[in-house]
C-alpha cells in the first residue's frame, strides 16, 4: 500500500499528533492497514481519531499540536481514541497567559475586490435592503407581525427595490430586571440590531407604552431621529390616538410605508470590499470542521482582512480552551486583555449557575468525532485564519475595527448570530458538519459543510462542500478562495444563499444574563 | 354634595385605609371637595391614591387593609400619595409566616355547568382542537415553520375539524447549559407544552439530531408513542433517509397529515365545569386593577372552584409582598411549605442576578397609580378569589389538582402564559388597565379591562369591561358571574376572543433559570 492510500484513510494536522482522524465516510474496519506499518485495531468510525502510537494511562494526547486530553487507560497504537478513554485537561489559567507575544505579521494587502451594496449615511453598506421594524417588548409582536403580514401584501409590492419587511420580536423588554448587572447585553443588542447597515439608517419602532423598555431608553441621544407622533419613527399603542386595533395597524402602515419610500430609492452602488462586516460560526461541528471548512473559512478570512473587511470570531465558550493561542496573537497587550476580561466574566457567568464548559460539547460533536471541548475549540479557531486580533467587542456592541476581530458572544447559533447582527455584520459565514438549516432574516448565511457527504445529502441547503478537502479534489486554499468569491457574490446580491432561497430565518436570540422577574 | 357625589370621585377598599383611589378618568383637580370636609390639595391623576387623613412621616400608608408602604415625608389630608413619597416596607419574612390558620371555609358547590369541548384520551379536555408541532431545538424552527405555511395551505382544508397548525418554537434545545440546576424547568416546560389538551394527545416533533435536547430527554417514558421513523411522531432532520430539504418537508407533511386524520375526527362533546383548566393573569395592571378586574376575576374564580374547576393563578414577584396572606390561605401546612419554597427559590435566584422585588412595577404601573411592588402585590392576589389554595405546581410541571392551585411563574406576561399553557390550562383570563393585545395560540385568552376608558378605546382588543364597577354601572359579582359564562361560551367555541379573531399569539417564552453556553 503507497502513502496515497493512507491519506484517504486518515488526516494528521501537526507533526507532533499522536492521533489522526479516519477520513473515510463509512469509518475503518477493524484491520485496516495502515502505512506506518501497524492496523486499525477496532472500528473507528468516520471523523473520529485513531491513535498513531501507543498512549500509556495519564500521558498526553495531541492533536493540532496541542495537549486535547489525557489517557485514562493505556491506549494502544491503532485504538479508537474517543471521549470516554480520554480525561479534560484544565482550561488555560487566565492570569498566566501570553501577551501579543507572537502577533503576526501583516499579510501583503489585497485591492481592487468590489462588491455592489447599499451605501448608507453612516458609512456602512448593506448586502440587503430591508425595512426592519424594531419590537420594544413581546407585548407588541403579534400586533407587529399582524401589520407586516399586511404590509408584505399590500406595501411591499409598490417598493420594487425593497427586499423585504421584518419584525424584529424578542422575549425581552418587560417581567425583567432592567437594572440589574448584564441588563445592558440585551438593550444595547436590541439597539444595535436595529441599526443593522441592512435596514438603512431607517428603524422603526412600536412600543406599547407601559413596558420597562422604554424607546427613549432603547434608543438614548438620537437626537436625529424624531420621537413620536405622525413623522416619528416610534409607534406607542397605549397612546390615546389609537382608538382600536385597526387604528394601531394603520398607524404602523402609515410610517412602514414612509421607511419604504426612504429605502426604495435606494441602489447598489460599487463598493470596497473592505465594506464587508463578515461573521463567522461554527455548529454542529464534527472532527473534520477543523481539517476542512474552519481552515478555508479562515484562508478566506485572511484574503478579507488583506482587503481592508471586518471580520469576527465569537462563542467565548469554544476559544476559552484555546485562549492561550488567542492572546499571543493579540495585536496589543491591550487586546489580549480584553479577551481575558471576556473569558474572565464568562468562566464567572458559568460558575453562577453552576456549570462549565464540560457542557459543551454537544451529543452531535461527540458522535462526530469531537472528543470535548478542547479539541472542539481547536478547531473552531481554524476559522479565524492567521492574522493578528485587532479588537474586542462586548456582546451587543457595535464593531468599529477593520480586520480581525472578537466578537464576545456565547456559542448557540442563535445568540451568537444574533449578537453579530446586532455588531453590524454585513456577511454571515457557517460551517457544519453534521448538518444544520440555519438562516438569518437579516444577513445572508453562506453555509459551508465538512464533508462531502453532507453536501451531497442535503444538495438544497449547503452552499458550499469543504469536505473536497478531505478527499483531496481541492486545497484549503481552493476552497478558501472560492469562499471569498462567493461572499462578494452573494453580498452584492447576484448569488442567493439557500437559506435565502427557502426563506429559512432562525429566532432573534437575546443573550440575556439577568433575572426575569 | 351627597356621599354619591364622593363615591364617584374615590374608591376606598377597606375600613382601615388611609388612601383612597381618584375614580375619574381625568383625575381629580386641585380644590375638588370631598365627603369627608376636605378638598384635594393638589391634582391627583386617575386611579392615583388621595390621602383620607394626615400621614405623618414614618407612619404607615394603608390600602386594603395592609400596609403598602411609609409615609418619607408628612403627608397631609386630601394630598397626592405617590412612590416618590413612599418608602418601601420590607418584604415578609419567610421563616415566620402562618401556616394555614386561615383555610377559608368550602363554599357551596355549583352544579350543572358545562361546556362543549374536545374530550382526551388522558381525562383532560381541549377547548380548541390543535396540531402542535414540537421543536426540539431552535435549529429547525424555520424548517418546521416553512412546513407548516405548507400544512396551511395543502392540507389543513381538508381537515375541517382541526382549527389550526402550530410550531411550538423556542430558544432552548442546544447552545445552553442542560445539566445546570434549574434546566428542568424549560425542559420539563417544552414536554408539558407539547401535551397541553388542546393538542388532543396528539405531540409531534421535530429534532435536528446533534442538539442537546434529544427527543429521548424531551419525551422520556413515553413507551406509548413510536420514536422515529414513518410511524413515529418525531421527525430527526440529520436521519441519512432525507437526502434534501425537500424530502425533510415532505416528511413532516406527510407525519403533520396522520396526526391530522386522527385530530379531524375529535368532535366537541358536552364536559362539566369541573373540566376546566383556567389560568389566570393580569399585566399592564393600574391601581383600578385590584378594584375593578382583579375582584371580579376572583369573583369568577370562587365560582370555577364551587364548580370543581381548577383554577391557576401565578406570579411569583407579584404575590411575594402578600405571601402572609396567603401560607395562611393555604389548605394545608404542607401547601403552604411549598409556597415558601417558591418564594425562597425565587429571592435567590433575584439575589443570585443581583436583582430584587424592586425590579417590578413597570413605568406604566406607576403612571396607572402603583406606588411598589407592594400595592401591586395586594391587587394582583384580588384574582385568586376567596377559596383555600389547594396545592403549589412548580414551573413547567403539570397542574394535576381541582380547586384553586399557585402555579409558581415568574410574573413576566409571556412566560408566565408560557408556563401555565404547559401546567394544562384549557382557558386563559388576563386583566389589564394600561392594555395589550396579548393573546396565546394554543389557549383562548379572555382580556378585561380595569377601566371603561380602555375598553371604549380598544373594543376590538378587550373582550370585557370590569371598568364598569368603579363607575357603579356593575357590581364585582354582576361582572364576576358574566366573566364565568364568557369562560363557558369561549371554551365552547361559541364565542371568539379579539386576540384569537385577529391571530394575536405572543410568543413561546421559556423561563430557562440556567445559563446558556
Amino acid at each position: 500500500m503507497t502513502i496515497e492510500d493512507v491519506k484517504s484513510h486518515l488526516i494528521c494536522v501537526h507533526p507532533l499528533d499522536n492521533v489522526a482522524v479516519a477520513v473515510n465516510a463509512g469509518g475503518l474496519p477493524k484491520g485496516t492497514p495502515l502505512t506506518e506499518g501497524f492496523a486499525v485495531r477496532e472500528f473507528v468510525p468516520a471523523a473520529h481519531k485513531v491513535a498513531l502510537r501507543d498512549i500509556p494511562q495519564g500521558s498526553s494526547i495531541v492533536r493540532y499540536g496541542q495537549v486535547i486530553g489525557y489517557a485514562a487507560i493505556d491506549i494502544a497504537q491503532g485504538a479508537w481514541v474517543h471521549t470516554e478513554i480520554m480525561t479534560l485537561p484544565a482550561p488555560p489559567a487566565l492570569d498566566a497567559l501570553p501577551l501579543a507575544t507572537a502577533v503576526p505579521p501583516e499579510l501583503p494587502p489585497i485591492t481592487g475586490m468590489t462588491f455592489q451594496g447599499y451605501r448608507n449615511a453612516d458609512g456602512s453598506v448593506g448586502t440587503k435592503n430591508l425595512l426592519g421594524i424594531t419590537t420594544t417588548v413581546q407585548c407588541v409582536a403579534p400586533t407587529v407581525e399582524f401589520a407586516v403580514r399586511r404590509i408584505k401584501a399590500e406595501l411591499l409590492p409598490r417598493y420594487p427595490n425593497v427586499d423585504d419587511v421584518l419584525a424584529i420580536t424578542h422575549p425581552y423588554g418587560c417581567g425583567v430586571a432592567i437594572n440589574a448587572p448584564g441588563a445592558d447585553v440585551p438593550i444595547r443588542t436590541i439597539r444595535n440590531l436595529s441599526l443593522n447597515p441592512n435596514f438603512g439608517g431607517a428603524p422603526m419602532a412600536v412600543s406599547l407604552g407601559c413596558e420597562k423598555l422604554q424607546p427613549a431608553r432603547l434608543f438614548p441621544g438620537s437626537p436625529s431621529l424624531p420621537v413620536l407622533g405622525d413623522d416619528g419613527y416610534v409607534i406607542r399603542l397605549q397612546d390615546a390616538e389609537h382608538h382600536s386595533f385597526g387604528d394601531m395597524i394603520a398607524a404602523i402602515m402609515r410610517a412602514a410605508e414612509r421607511r419604504l419610500e426612504q429605502l426604495n430609492r435606494r441602489q447598489r452602488t460599487t463598493c470596497p470590499a473592505s465594506d464587508l462586516v463578515v461573521g463567522l460560526q461554527c455548529g454542529g461541528s464534527d472532527a473534520f470542521s477543523g481539517v476542512t471548512a474552519n481552515p478555508s473559512l479562515g484562508y478566506a478570512a485572511d484574503l478579507l482582512v488583506r482587503a481592508g473587511a471586518t471580520v469576527m470570531f465569537s462563542e467565548v465558550t469554544e476559544v476559552r480552551d484555546a485562549i492561550h493561542l488567542l492572546t499571543a496573537r493579540a495585536a496589543s497587550v491591550e487586546v489580549a486583555e480584553e479577551l481575558i476580561r471576556e473569558m474572565a466574566w464568562y468562566d464567572e457567568y458559568l460558575d453562577r449557575g453552576s456549570a462549565d464548559r464540560s457542557a459543551n460539547p454537544t451529543p452531535g460533536n461527540k458522535r462526530g468525532g469531537l472528543s470535548n471541548i478542547v479539541e472542539k475549540a481547536l478547531g473552531s479557531i481554524a476559522k479565524s485564519g492567521s492574522t493578528a486580533i485587532r479588537a474586542v467587542v462586548r456582546p451587543g456592541d457595535r464593531v468599529i475595527n477593520r480586520g480581525l476581530v472578537f466578537a464576545a458572544t456565547p456559542a448557540s447559533d442563535f445568540i451568537c448570530g444574533t449578537l453579530q447582527t446586532a455588531a453590524g455584520m454585513n456577511m454571515h459565514v457557517f460551517t457544519t458538519g453534521e448538518g444544520t438549516p440555519y438562516g438569518l432574516a437579516t444577513v445572508p448565511v453562506i453555509k459551508v459543510s465538512s464533508q462531502t457527504q453532507l453536501a451531497e445529502r442535503w444538495p438544497d441547503l449547503i452552499d458550499l462542500d469543504a469536505g473536497r478537502i478531505a478527499t483531496g479534489e481541492a486545497s484549503i486554499e481552493d476552497v478558501g478562495r472560492e469562499l471569498f468569491q462567493m461572499i462578494l457574490d452573494v453580498a452584492s446580491g447576484r448569488r442567493r444563499t439557500w437559506a435565502d432561497h427557502w426563506g429559512l430565518h432562525n429566532a432573534t436570540a437575546l443573550f440575556n444574563p439577568g433575572p426575569v422577574t
